[in-house]
This record gives structure tokens, sequence and C-alpha cells, in this order.
């Protein structure tokens, strides 16, 4: 602590760990050069020319004496080693040893063990100076993200010598949602797919997988209430399925990177693969007055298949920690429902008239309370608003269907009738054209619509959905980053100091080499080269 | 070989070699099923229900009695050890034995230690029987692409048994030259991208490497009458180059798979990074009376230039073997010509008016004559021919302008000319678009055009190009298969037996998950999944 204190001018207790934002707003104030090296932008940031070598021999990390974590705790424990590999990419673990350097961690509250929730700050602070990074965070989730951002400001010069710049840095996410959605049912992605995905999340701090498991094609997710379902539904049951035990390595792994698991069981349409196992979920299509042979989304209208779904997501919300499960409920097809004479009774006996998206909502609205009764929060595409006015007030919307001004439309009012609202529809980034196409997820423009500071509050974040028509491991990573990090950079960053894109090209090449780096197959921005070059073929 | 001969009826002479064509008809006429298994779809096939299985331990491939090729050819050992391994991709070097099977090989020229070349046939006769597999070409570069398919007759069964059809085949390929050019400036593509690459153009029965080595960006290849140029014209003058010994690594490679590799160097436009390294080749553009400091195309007024172009061509003509020599001409910009008084005085001392095309015109020539003088023929893209339609008549034209009717007329016009025609213009597979635009390169009719038979036939082929803006080696497997099989079929098959698009998905879609288990990063063609997944992540 020391070296830092006799080092900067205004230092104020920092031995104690009190943030010296005065000596911060000095800095600002005089103009510093702005930041190059870490994607997403922090808020504010500050470096100075001023710069220190880093000798991996030299280098460690330590926990604060006033921190409440400690060594021991697993998140930080995990990160410190992670951090060592990823900042000297190059060590071979030779001898020498040179400029100490210690990175030390204070963190506020020590939830070590648990689970990053909807709820979880992830702040920091991180003051860089003469032998020192200085770490603050509330929770381990904030100093996740100052570790991240710490490594992303280590340089290697021309000689290959490691070196960071005197800096200062306040941080903290514009939304506390951002997510990536991958779709494991149109193609099935192997585990280490999964978790390159969340090591690539980290780099871009995002801090929700989307795991959009099941689907029509197929349902990989081996569930020990109705093991049939993958083992009928998956396109094959033992290579082609998640057991319980990739279930929870994947929870685990992006618990170490600060990210949550959020599961989603799309129904009642997108369940075509469900009724493999389960004979009698799917409505029975009709031609005429004959059963076709077909089948449409879950039968809404048998009392067996709510008994089905509580089962299911009783089991759901005790696998997945996390406070949302995905209900899913987008582009429910009429027809087969229209097509069945025991449905059409019951919309008669409901009430229902020829409406079919009360029977839509009808079935949702059980999904809710059931999910409800399980302490979970419901996520649901855009659909069930869009039908059904009234849902329960603690839903999250998912806005993915069309372009400005019709999405913004949308977001306005869902947040009018009080919803909590996420943006994904600028960044389906399965959708690819030729060219330099991140420029369209970057210009997004979250809450340019119509609305009260309230409603604008009601926006808890986005989501990049990677669905997977054309995408399996072979083409994922490529075709994920670096576009998905402008979006990763609309989510985190103030949108003043992001929106210009010649900035931001230069600085997100730079990022995209620092991945290539990390062994992240991104794909290039434009013309040029990494120093490393992507070599893991 | 009697262990065929009794199981086959119509067998005539199969001892000696001689294809049993008879037998080949009558099957053909009793409508067997047809080819799945095989991509790019070869020109007769016939099996029938008969299947055989294949053991590791009892299979070998041997050379037949009368074959001019025997052990000790290079080009076919090392094939036989690479296609056992293919063959077998599941090969765990256990100990059990089983049925024996011999794929006997009979080449009827023995040029084992030559490189393929423009004259080089590629025709091989395969036929499929218990125990025995016979495969009789005229070179080794037939006889690899016999090996190619046979190897993708080969199916694991259920329980992972290998077996193969009772099968005939006749092959050959519509048009000799199937090429795919790889960009290696506007993005450095380490030894391994290019190699992988050549590998899944032998799996694709491509035979043409075009290496477009160097461009504005950078110029990685190694001279070593110039050396400056990658000096200083590389991205980097140590990582980013091909040496010598790579340029002859990829050269060697692409031998054993019978795979040309045809050097283009682009003058006198896309030359920028030449400059760095050779400072008066490029001509000084003016601002009014005064050099600009920029510079444009290669300056066609200066002596020094074409003994530059002499000793670098020379150079190149050494160093790659083949007889091609891709010398460019494309989209050369007159604005810095224009601009150069020096220029406009040569312009009107040799009578060429304001006609820029004409000094393009003189520099391309003198560039087709040295060539012509080492003893190798030019090969041009289209712009050379556009504005100059006495470019001499042994060189070779690549048409890579517009969609059809354009490109259409464009090859009507060169081969009413008398040249010899490449198309590539459909197959740009650099550009992308969401969904199955593999349909799209699949479509290409290039013989589609108004001419006489003779036209046709000077048509000698095409080749995907895979331009570098937005590739390197993260997203350049994913991009180029299995869009570029597409283009494969359409240059290696029958364009009658392969127009049907629902049939080739299905059989690209079985291709494209062989290719993934041969560590190919394939990306799918629709929704599904492979039995083997990509897993080298």
């Amino acid at each position: 602590m020391s070296a830092f204190c006799q080092h900067r001018k205004n230092c104020l207790k920092c031995s104690t760990g009190v943030p010296v934002y005065l000596s911060f707003v000095l800095i600002v104030l005089y103009g510093m050069p702005e930041a190059q090296g870490v994607w997403p932008m922090p808020q504010k940031m500050s470096q100075s020319s001023e710069s220190y070598l880093l000798n991996p021999q030299g280098f460690t990390f330590q926990y604060a004496n006033d921190s409440v974590a400690q060594p021991g705790c697993s998140v930080l424990d995990e990160a410190f080693r992670r951090y060592f590999t990823l900042i000297f990419p190059g060590y071979n673990g030779g001898n020498a040893r040179g400029d100490l350097f210690a990175v030390v961690v204070n963190v506020q509250s020590g939830e070590c063990d648990g689970y990053p929730d909807e709820n979880s700050t992830e702040n920091y602070y991180l003051l860089v100076s003469a032998g020192l990074g200085f770490l603050k965070a509330e929770t381990v989730w904030g100093a996740l993200r100052g570790l991240e951002t710490f490594s992303q400001l280590v340089e290697q010069d021309d000689y290959d010598t490691y070196y960071v710049k005197e800096t200062e840095i306040v941080d903290f996410p514009r939304f506390p949602f951002r997510g990536i959605l991958l779709d494991t049912s149109r193609h099935f992605l192997p585990l280490p797919a999964i978790m390159e995905t969340l090591d690539a999340m980290a780099y871009n701090k995002f801090n929700v997988f989307h795991w959009h498991i099941v689907d029509d094609p197929s349902f990989p997710y081996e569930s020990y209430s109705f093991p049939d379902l993958s083992d009928k539904g998956a396109f094959h049951r033992f290579t082609h399925v998640y057991t319980q035990s990739d279930v929870q390595k994947v929870i685990s792994y992006a618990r170490l990177l600060g990210i949550r698991v959020m599961p989603e069981f799309d129904s009642p349409g997108h369940t075509l693969s469900w009724g493999k196992g389960q004979p009698d979920l799917l409505t029975p299509c009709y031609r005429g007055k004959v059963p076709s042979g077909s089948f449409g989304p879950v039968n809404p209208i048998l009392n067996s298949s709510y008994e089905f779904m509580v089962r299911l997501l009783k089991e759901v919300s005790t696998v997945f920690p996390d406070s949302y499960i995905h209900l899913g409920g987008d582009e429910v097809s009429f027809t087969c429902w229209k097509s069945n004479p025991q449905v059409r009774s019951f919309m008669e006996k409901m009430g229902f008239g020829g409406d079919f998206t009360k029977l839509e909502a009808f079935y949702i609205e059980n999904l809710v309370n059931i999910t409800a009764a399980l302490n979970k929060t419901s996520v649901l595409w855009q659909d069930a608003f869009d039908h059904h006015e009234n849902i329960p007030n603690n839903t999250v919307l998912l806005v993915w269907r069309g372009t400005p001004p019709k999405y913004h439309w949308e977001m306005s009012q869902m947040t009018k009738a009080g919803y909590r609202v996420l943006l994904t529809a600028p960044w389906y980034l399965n959708h690819i054209s030729y060219g330099q196409d991140w420029r369209d997820a970057y210009n997004v423009r979250p809450l340019n619509f119509t609305g009260t500071d309230e409603q604008k509050k009601l926006v808890i974040g986005g989501e990049v959905c990677m669905w997977g028509e054309y995408v399996d491991a072979t083409n994922l990573m490529a075709r994920l980053w670096p576009r998905g990090s402008a979006a990763a950079e609309r989510l985190w960053s103030d949108e003043e100091q992001t929106s210009n894109l010649s900035k931001a090209y230069t600085r997100l090449s730079n990022f995209r080499c620092r991945m290539v780096r990390r062994g992240i197959r991104a794909e290039p921005v434009y013309v040029g080269y990494c120093k490393h070059e992507y070599k893991g073929l």
C-alpha cells in the first residue's frame, strides 16, 4: 500500500480501502487521455502517461486486510488464477524476478458461495499506481468486473514486456441484465462451446446466459422427473443431451464468472420435441373430424398438461438457482387448436368466443402463477403482452420483434403498463450480412422511446440472441464475437461516451485481437492483423 | 481379385484391370439407388443393397501388379496413410482381426514425383465388391480422386461398424480447373489455416489453390530477389510472412493432395504494400503541380518497373512449379496516372490520347509477354479483356463481375474471341447472407451462355473466391465450407444429375457432417445434428 500512497498526491485513506473519488474528479477535469484498452468502456476512466512494468514473477493478487472476502473465497480465488494467465498469456514459468506488483482486492460483502442474481451490484473502483492495483467492490461480482478491466489495461510493448498505465476507474453497468441467448435445440452445442461462450461473455461483462435449452427440433435437457423427454426427444439420448451433471457444470462455471443462468422452457408453442416423450402433452390436430396425426402446441384444456408443467417447472426451479425462469410464450400457432373440437368446446365453455389469444393467455397465466408459486420470476417473449395486457405485473418481458420505431413503441407500451422490459430485437446476431454489421448492433438506442424516467428505469437490460437454425459449435464463436461485443458496450457503457463509430472501430479491433489472444475465435472487424493471430485450428 | 470375380456376374477381365463398363450400363438401367454418400456426385455411379463390413485390422491398400505406380510412389504412399485414418476415424489401434478388405490401385502412368498440371487427367474407375475395392486411374491424381470417393462410400452403422456397399463408379471432372482463392494480404492466414483449406479442398475434389498472396494491405511473400518487399510491406516481417520454406511446404502439401498452386501477384493496381519495399515502383500521384505524397498503381512508364517485374516474375516462376501465373490486372484506378504529368506526356508520346485503358493494356501486355518468355501461362481478371480485346490469345481470363445474364454475356464474348475462361462471379463466397445461401452457389449454370460447342469447351472451370476483408483464420473454414462444396459439385459433376436442390440438401448435410468428423469446421446447412459434432474448440 505504501508504494501507492507515496506515489499519488491526493491519496485519501487508500490503505483502508475508501475510494479516492476526490482525486478522480480532478483528473477527469484535466482531460486525461481516453480509454483505449477497455471494452466495454468504463463509465469514468482516466489515465496518465505514466506506465509501470509488470513482471509475472513479481505479480500477485491479494485480499485487502479489511476486505470481507478473504482467501478461501471461491469466486475470487479462482478468478486470481484465471486472470494471472489472461494477463500474462506468454508466461512460460521462467524464474526471472523483477518489479513487484500487487492487485489488492477489497470486497465489502462476502457472498463468495452464492450466485449472482438480479440484485447483485457490479460496481467497482479501480486505481492503478506504481507497484499497486487497488480494486474495491461491493460484491465479488463487481470485483470480477474490475479484474476483467484490470486485465484489459495490461498491454505488451514491442519487446513483449507487460506494462500498465496509471489509471483510475469508477465503473458500473448501465443495465443490470446483459444477456446472451444460446439455442441448444436447433443444434446441440457440446459443453466446451457453452463454456467458451461463457468465457467470452465474461470478457465482455455480459452477466446472463439465457439458455434456450429446448424447442421444436430437440429436447436435450435430461429431466429427472421426465427422463423420456430427452430419451425420446433429443437428437440422440446419449451423445446429444445435457445430463443433470452437465447442467450443474454450466451453472457452476457461469457462477465463477459472475454469470446467471436463466433457463427457458418455451411453451405452449415450440414444443414439438416434448411430445415424443410425453404423449398426451400436445394438442392433436384434426383434419376435418379426425385427428390428422400431427400435433400442435401444448394442450391447454387438459389438467394433465398443467400437472406436467408443475412438476417440470418445480424441477427446473430446483436445478437452476436463478430467480428468473423464461416461459417462452412466443409464436403460438392457433391453427391446430382451431382444428380440434375439444379445444373449441373448451373455448365455448370458457366464454372465449373465437378469440384464441384468450386461450393462449389462459395458458400463460396458469404458467406464470405456477412459477410465482415456486418463488420465481417469469420471463416471457413479447407475444404474451401483445395478446393479453393483463399478465401478472411481476413478469419480465422480452421485446424481440421489429425495428425502430416499432420496438421502441412496444417498450413504451410495456413500461407504461408497469412491466420490466428487456430488449433483444436489434440483437438477433444469428442474422448476418456482409460487412461491418457490428455497427447496427452498436447504434442501438435502447431508451429512445417516449416515456417517463420511471418508465425508462423499467428497462432492465437486453440480450443478444444466437438462434440455432444455422449455428452450431463450428461457427458459433465467429458469428457471436466480436459482433456481440457491440451489444455489450451498449448495455454496459454510457451511451454518450460511446456513440462515435470510428472511435469504437479502433477499440473494437483491439479488443477483438485481445479475445483472439485469449483463444476466442472472434472474427475480424475489417482488414488488418493481430500481433498474435488465431492459430488454434 | 478372385473374390471379386466370383461375386459378380458380368465380370470381364477385372483382374487385368479393364473397367467393366458393360455390367455398369446394365445396373444403371435397372435403376439402382442413387449415390447418397459421395460429394461431389460422381458422373456415373451404381450401388446395390449388398454391403461389406470393413475392419481396420483387415483393411489394406495395395498397388495392383500391373500398376505403373508401385510402393515408393510418394503421392499414393502418403494417400494410403491419410485415407486409412479418414476411413476409420474411430480407429483406436486395437488388435481384433476380421474380414479382409483390400483396395487395389492401378495407375497407368507413373508420374509420382511430378506436380498436377492443367493437362492432368483425373478420371478414375472404382469397383467395390466383396473383400475388394478396385481403383483404376490414368494418373496418380485420378487415383487420389478415386480414393476420396472410396473414403466417402464407407459408412458407420448404429453399432459404429464400418461398411461399404457394392458400388461401381465411372468418374471424371466436368471442368479441369476447380479452384479456391485465398487472400493472404487483407488478413494473414497462418500456414495451418492454408493446409486445412487444402485438406477440405481435396475432400471436395478442388484441384487449384489460387493464392492471392499479396495486395494493397500487406506483402507477406518473402521474395529472395527483393527481401524488402515483405520486410517493409508485410504486417510484420517475422510473424506475418510466408518464408520460402513456408511456400515450399504449401506447394508440397498441395501436390500430395493433387492440388495445383497458382500464385497471383496482382498488378498494376492493388500494389500499395509493394511500394513500401520498392520505392520507385509505384506512380507518384500529384495534387496540381506537386506530388501529393500518395501513390497509385505500378508506374507503367518506367523501364525500372518492368525490370523489377521481370526479376520478380522470374523468381515466382521458379518458386511455383505451376504453369499458370495470375497477373491480376483488376480494378486499376486511373486517377493517379491522370494526375501525374510524366504519365500524361508518356501517353502523348505513345499516341494513347486520353485513353488510360490503353496505358493499362500496354502494361498488361508487357507483363503477359514477360510471363510467356518464362514459359508460363498468364491468367488475368476480366478487366484486361474488358479494356483491351487484343491481349495475347494464350491468356486465361477470370470472369468476376456481375450476375446473369452479365457474366454469361462476358463469357460469350471472351470465348468468341478464343480465350480460355474461368468463372468466379457467382462464387464470391466471402459474401454472406442469412440462410441457405449455398443454394445460390449451387444454382449456377456456367455454360448457359450463347455460344458454339467450341466456345463452351473454352470454359475450363471456375473458382470460389474467399476475399479477406472480413476473413481470417478465425472464420475462414466456417465461411468456406460447406458453401464451397456447392460450387465443387457444380464444377465436378454432371449438371443434370445435380439440379435438384432438395436432393442436394440431404446429401450436402451428410457430407458436411463427414467434413466435421474429419475436423473441418464446416458450418451447418440447417437445423439438425451430426452423429459426431464438432468438438475441437
